[in-house]
């Protein structure tokens, strides 16, 4: 049962450096071998399925921070080739892996073209598989939820996340916390809503030999789904939540015993005062495993901004561990998100992961060569190279190019400029 | 020299509750008596000259975390309809202050309108007024420097950015550091280049006594400049910026003793890890002034989006003690900012300082308050609710109708949404 093929953290651990590895080092600026011990250790996931059309990506320890953005349709708005352009648009602005969320219309359409249309690794919830085909989910067999995990292998799929944590006792703990949102993952409330009707055990948990079986066939990284994260402020860090953590990392370890990458994924809505604490025991818990975020957003009541509020969670997240950050965007809470919506969610996800960088052990090296170029180009006013080292420069040329000034300057300072007035005043002292 | 008449600040050390610590105190729903301790100790500061027409704003410990919006003319775009314009705007999104920092055009005018237009407190750089003057820059003298200070406060301004720390070991301090971008406080260049041309000191330092009159006799509250603000990441929290800090505590000490209320001014650009040690240093060596930041940007890299890595750098800074956010707008770096820019930079700093006072000791269970009721109303679907509990109700209303549902949900999850899935699965177990 696939045991004969060794994964890519077989190899790791068996003094390999794999091609992945090599690639990967290469694209950090890291020694080959350090990151072949990081691999080994858990530490450091190369999502690839053993079909994987994709340029290899390391998320972890001494990685740049990476993002990745959800694409996918809905009931109500189920057009494929929106969605796959949603994809190709996540990617030209910095996205590092796609996941395609599909349950509407036709998903294998989708899935079948953002495989072709990008070459960032894609994600998949192989849940929605199960419960977006005709089948009524109380009808949805134990079955048919394995059989989406391989369909999705088959497929070429990298990293899948299964909410494999929310078991019984995760329940027990849900029902008595008195929680405002109970659970806001859809993955988790579909796996509970399927395990309530069933009466029984969530199968990816109780069966989870079954799924390390068919991950280590198509070497797919699990993404260890946080079915509890919590939905409001008011919810944030309670013992439903840490519940499912204590699960995971068990997970995490069986895992890694059978040879499967896993990340874990993190909360959610939660005021910033708790995401340190949040953010380092769950790495600790979870053997330090790569901690995939969504937000955390600090706030409930910014609407239309939660892009922005995912960003400045998903920023102190980083500072003290987060590995990768899922994007939001500025539909989040309110419509399924159309292309400016990725666009906009993607950069600024991405400059929440480059402040990251710039305080990361590891890569903050790396991460301020580009900080420097930007204040080089500023300190000269040379705008081509400013627009150059910026994040978008196509938005920053409109703006400066749109209020332009009669001076070198730029129209809020004019003449007066500090860089200008101070170059004046101190020439010939410096 | 106005020690006639007693300043608020003289007047709580006095056991007096007046009628703003009064209106305050309601306005926050603390203790007035708790409140008037704060002010007496220079922890809170309440900015309002004698002349004001501003309704009195708390800035400083237990309240909540204010925004200053920063509007204003330049040489290359003076229309002053357009800055009375943005004040109005910037208001209305939710500014508790407004700077008028115009420097091109017709000055006066602009002050003269936002005082009228807007009633939160106004906030002026005096410098700015003497060095627009038709007088260039070298024939400025002494006198027309503090002159600009006394027009300012005869108008009712309430608080002022004085860049009275800038003196001559400071520059000693910077010529040493070899930063790349040197000065980019515009006031702080201005300050230096002043003081090289004369080869003399900072008259706002040497004079400080005379400065704090003028102060004393309106009322007016000192914003003490942070000439040397960091203008990039590399620059950040080095030997110049904090030799300013000293000297910025003495002038704390010396401002309060005279009963002339201050706040101090933070950077700047900053990496993320730097800032909860910046802003404690400062807060402890300051001897807990109310602390004005603007940013802290925390990186370089985004030029068109430093809203938000001023967002993300203010909020973590307000976590460790920031009290007052100035905002930054999309423009900055790059051009005058239009109204546009100034309500979006409005959200996004409001945004921030939301979310710390959801962590901010003495404020935080009653801006919890507002989350809370977001929360009850996602949980019901109550759309009408939500956009009724948004930082802007008009955004998140406009996102979600474009883009509508068949079903209650939202178009992102329609009828797989989690929270109607949960519902369906808890029935009767809850």
């Amino acid at each position: 049962m696939g045991r004969d093929r060794m994964t890519l953290l077989d190899r790791a651990r068996n003094h390999e450096i794999t091609e992945e590895i090599r690639c990967v080092a290469e694209a950090e600026g890291i020694d080959a071998e350090k990151l072949r011990r990081l691999v080994a250790s858990g530490r450091v996931v190369i999502p690839g399925n053993i079909c994987s059309r994709a340029a290899p990506v390391g998320i972890g320890e001494c990685m740049r921070t990476r993002i990745n953005a959800n694409v996918g349709t809905s009931v109500d708005f189920a057009d494929v080739g929106k969605e796959i352009e949603k994809a190709r648009v996540a990617v030209r602005y910095g996205a590092d892996a796609v996941m395609d969320l599909s349950t509407g219309g036709d998903p294998d359409a989708v899935l079948g073209g953002v495989l072709d249309a990008v070459s960032a690794p894609v994600g998949t919830v192989p849940i929605y598989r199960a419960v977006c085909s005709s089948t009524p989910l109380p009808d949805v067999t134990s079955d048919d939820l394995f059989n989406a995990v391989r369909s999705h292998a088959e497929r070429g799929v990298d990293f899948m996340t299964v909410h494999a944590g929310v078991n019984r006792h995760v329940i027990d703990c849900l029902i008595e916390s008195g929680r405002i949102m109970n659970v806001v993952s859809r993955g988790g409330a579909l796996t509970i809503a399927w395990m309530l009707h069933h009466d029984c055990e969530n199968p990816f948990y109780a069966e989870y030999d079954y799924l390390l079986e068919i991950a280590r066939e198509y070497d797919v990284t699990l993404s260890l789904g946080d079915g509890m994260r919590p939905g409001c402020i008011a919810d944030a860090s309670d013992p439903a939540m840490f519940a499912e953590v204590v699960a995971l990392g068990r997970l995490v370890r069986r895992a890694r015993a059978a040879g499967v990458q896993c990340m874990v994924e993190g909360p959610g809505h939660v005021p910033m005062d708790d995401i340190e604490p949040g953010v380092r025991t769950m790495k600790q818990i979870c053997d330090f495993a790569p901690l995939y975020l969504l937000g955390p957003l600090v706030t409930d009541i910014a609407p239309g901004y939660d892009h922005i509020t995912g960003a400045i969670g998903g920023a102190i997240a980083g500072m003290y561990g987060a590995d990768f950050l899922c994007m939001v965007t500025p539909a989040e809470h309110l419509a399924l998100p159309t292309s400016d919506d990725i666009r906009e969610g993607t950069i600024v996800t991405k400059i929440a992961a480059h402040a990251i960088d710039l305080v990361k052990p590891g890569v903050r090296e790396r991460a301020f060569a580009q900080d420097r170029a930007m204040a080089l180009a500023r300190k000269h006013l040379d705008w081509d190279a400013q627009f150059e080292c910026a994040i978008n420069g196509e938005r920053a040329r409109s703006i400066h190019e749109a209020r332009g000034s009669g001076s070198d300057a730029c129209s809020m300072c004019g003449e007066l400029c500090a860089i200008e007035v101070m170059k004046r005043a101190l020439e010939g002292r410096e």
